[in-house]
């Protein structure tokens, strides 16, 4: 079905993710920090009291931060009440499923212009606090209760790939290498290394030298996290918040001259627990979703000129790659090995770094990728910046694809 | 602004709101109990998987049962993947909420059907451990951090309210009174019994008789709790689950001949803290959401005959009848007194018995108002019914009013 009223974003902020830099900051802060940003950008200008509502994706404050009804307190913060506020939880889609939802919100014709955010504010906790507070996205009743977590569930979709596949991990760690090296050019991004000069540092303190990036990644300063993926593998844990501000297409031209549609959004659930799926070499919420994302915005796979999609692991880049029709399945892997995923490939993916590199403070990472979505078709993506994008496309994951949000944008 | 598609109730369950009862149940075994009854109830046939998407109102399972991502663990125990499915968080207010989106996803256009429901199972953990997570939906910052919780803080509302109007503890105590009355009319209620019962039963153990119910919810049978509410003022700690299904008004009759129309709906969002705020005898986010639901809806306030509120304490009932226009300032308390809220009196008010002895698994509150609605407005509300109502009112509040969503409802 189409939606009545199309919906651009006309303002976009965020705050770098990042852990010990924000040590200091509640969500709130780093909230308020992103939507002020996104306020600064509307080209001809926006007050937060024109919007209709806030839709804040946030995963777990609960946990995190001690703190619930964070729609609630964002919009205080703001100082925008009596404004609706909605707090979206879809596990690490959280804010793709709020954009989503603040779409929706629009073309129902409840309103005009909505605040679409999310937020996480994870590194008061310690790394062990954290996974365990990220596997309540998972099934409680069946798999984390026995010890499960998402570096082990993830790790099991990569053995599963490997496996249906032939693949290897060198694959994998293509994904790393280039996502590092995409970080460097996103001054938003936690990491700001790439794999050569972190080799060379670690190798130092180490009394070793390594010939190549491949050769430190595969080396015990990468350790196993849970077979076969490696620390290097991994997201970091970050702190951070994004933002985007909404508006009726038919209004959007009072905010900006170059406003970004949300040509088409999907959305789609499958089971929370892995054991209940015939195959974990694709995640199927994230073929329905981009499905009926393709079909709204009345375009295929091919049309698709850059992608953030959702790498909390390196083999989650893999399958989401074919998932959405860029490779065919079991292609993925090799095609980033050839480069073709790199800034300056066919189609480069994740070009601010991914969620690898740049960071995934999980309630904001869905709109974090619209963010990025919104300056690159505008082409103000600075050094990472893919030259003449026109069609972009973000996939959001939650858990190991229990729930998938997936937004097509256009540029307007 | 209005919607573009109107909506409708087609079907409605729920569970009983207990916790006993519910021991060895979790949430999702009580969500599907709660949706299969809704599916059942649909007079001309339902099948889920009719339904394009689900909106889940969840406060915290992440604390009270280790689990997050509950929308989906919902849809995937319903068995309707790879459905949609959104977790909507704001307090206590979050099935009001997620009803107010559901029925936005279906104005937008996004789809014609959906289900709405709500989820807590908290009796897990014990009456302190409720307490804290509860408490979550207060300010972490400036409140809680410090030793707030809800019961001083609707203390805090009770004691500025008395203040003000030279009200009472008195009435408070008619709240309590009609309300467990009304709950012994009520299969699903979680309290059964009457004061009255109650008084001469408590008093038996303790060798004394009283003469009515004000005698002994006087007594030290009914202590203080937060001064100066009393444990007879305070909604029990319940576990259940609610669930609607919603047509678009253009489909409606394909379900059923008697639907029940969202004739309106609004939500406001309040400051977080109560320091924050002027006034601490009326809740300003019920002001505005009542006020745009009524606009929507094109009643006013004399036309509701019947409504469901958020009695989470009984001082919250007298407030809510306020700032929804049903009584003048100040008089909602001597309204109660006077049997004008009564099941026979001229707007009955929580005939279901509300939160107070209906019980109130904070996630599922919101819906199971528009359950109470959909009943009555349908004359099968059995022992509890109002004669010949048509149009119906819930508020649904999180935390001390910094959400508050209204739905009006209207015989189809």
């Amino acid at each position: 079905m189409g939606l009545y009223r199309g919906v651009s974003i006309v303002g976009a902020g965020m705050t770098r993710f990042h852990n010990k830099l924000h040590a200091d900051k509640t969500g709130r802060e780093l909230f308020v920090e992103a939507t002020l940003e996104a306020t600064a950008s509307v080209d001809k200008g926006f007050r937060l009291r024109e919007a209709g509502a806030l839709f804040l994706g946030n995963f777990t404050s609960d946990i995190f931060e001690g703190q619930g009804h964070t729609a609630a307190v964002m919009a205080d913060w703001l100082g925008i009440n009596p404004i609706p506020a909605f707090r979206v939880e879809d596990a690490c889609a959280s804010s793709g499923a709020a954009l989503n939802l603040g779409v929706m919100a629009i073309a129902s014709g409840m309103t005009d212009v909505v605040i679409v955010g999310g937020v996480e504010k994870m590194s008061r906790l310690n790394t062990e606090q954290v996974t365990d507070a990220l596997a309540l996205a998972a099934d409680t009743s069946y798999e984390t209760s026995v010890g499960f977590t998402f570096p082990s569930i993830y790790g099991a979709l990569a053995s599963a790939y490997f496996r249906k596949y032939n693949a290897t991990w060198d694959q994998l760690a293509a994904v790393t290498i280039k996502n590092h090296r995409n970080g460097t050019l996103n001054p938003k991004a936690h990491f700001q290394s790439d794999i050569r000069t972190t080799a060379n540092k670690l190798g130092e303190k180490d009394g070793r030298t390594f010939k190549n990036e491949l050769e430190f990644l595969r080396s015990d300063l990468n350790p196993i996290v849970a077979s076969p993926l490696r620390l290097f593998d991994c997201c970091p844990v970050s702190d951070g918040a994004a933002a985007v501000i909404l508006a009726a297409d038919d209004i959007a031209r009072r905010y900006t001259d170059t406003p970004v549609k949300v040509a088409g959004i999907g959305q789609a659930s499958d089971t929370i627990a892995l054991h209940s799926r015939s195959d974990f070499t694709t995640l199927k919420a994230t073929v329905k979703a981009v499905k009926d994302a393709y079909a709204m915005a009345d375009v295929k796979p091919k049309d698709i000129q850059v992608a953030d999609v959702h790498d909390c692991f390196t083999i989650a880049e893999v399958v989401a790659t074919e998932d959405l029709g860029f490779f065919p399945y079991g292609q993925g892997g090799r095609a980033t090995e050839e480069g073709r995923t790199a800034l300056n490939g066919e189609l480069p993916i994740n070009p601010d770094g991914g969620l690898k590199a740049k960071g995934h403070p999980v309630g904001a990472t869905g709109v974090a990728m619209a963010y990025e979505m919104f300056k690159q078709l505008r082409g103000q993506a600075g050094k990472h910046q893919v030259e003449g994008v026109e069609i972009g496309l973000a996939q959001n994951v939650g858990a190991a694809g229990a729930s998938v949000a997936v937004q097509v944008f256009r540029r307007g």
